[in-house]
């Protein structure tokens, strides 16, 4: 059976992952990226290196970001976010982001920005979050209840 | 070591899958979905319910498609496709598109529309297919020869 999930299955779909796909308007249409987030209940916190994904969230700020759980055609879950990038520029804003990001990473900076092919230290990344203004996800062929995931 | 992929390792990936995350503009920003797809090394194709999806590709054709292998933060392949929706209405063309996917997905009808609660036949579908225009893949961790993937 599809259904939709309620925002507590969808908050612990968020809560479970690291990495998830961000798609961001450009010119042409759309791109979409993996990144590694950290999820607090209100905003997902990322960072990144000076390029082409921030120049676009500065532009374009309404973003979305999806995570999905997909065992096989008949068996998946997926949530989207939808909501708006904010540049972290405030020392303590920043501070609060990256602690955030390395609680999520296992309390090791170096896991946070392992992906990137260590080009950007996270103490030197542009951080920034997306602010959640909608939630929703879907499931099949997982059970109903909550708590049985 | 962060590397580009060559074209012909972005096709591996592709090959190997068979769910990727759709992204479609919208009037906000932008939504994004997960979708079974089939690909010829041209094209993707893919078959949907009327709605959302639908509405919005006929309105921004310009899409992204995304397909990752994520094993952790410092070991993953991504790979961005940008192309063009374009709608099946043709009989011959409808067919060829409904083979793809039942290939793709084990010979089996079933299994393509599996994920959609069976709420839409194969036989039903709106049948689409993206026109590749771009291909481009990144990976961090693997290594550097497609013959060792």
């Amino acid at each position: 059976m599809l259904r939709e999930l309620s925002r507590a299955e969808c908050d612990l779909v968020l809560e479970r992952h690291r990495v998830g796909r961000l798609g961001i308007r450009d010119a042409e249409g759309v791109y979409l990226v993996p990144i590694c987030y950290a999820f607090d209940g209100l905003h997902l916190y990322g960072h990144a290196a000076s390029g082409r994904k921030v120049s676009l969230m500065r532009r374009w700020p309404h973003v979305a970001f999806e995570v999905d759980e997909v065992e096989d055609e008949s068996r998946w879950r997926s949530v989207l976010v939808r909501g708006r990038f904010e540049e972290l520029s405030d020392d303590a804003e920043q501070a609060r982001a990256r602690l955030r990001l390395v609680r999520a990473f296992d309390g090791n900076p170096q896991h946070v920005t392992a992906g990137h092919g260590h080009r950007v230290a996270l103490a030197d990344a542009i951080l920034f979050r997306i602010r959640i203004e909608d939630v929703s996800g879907r499931a099949e062929g997982f059970p109903d209840s909550p708590s049985m995931i």
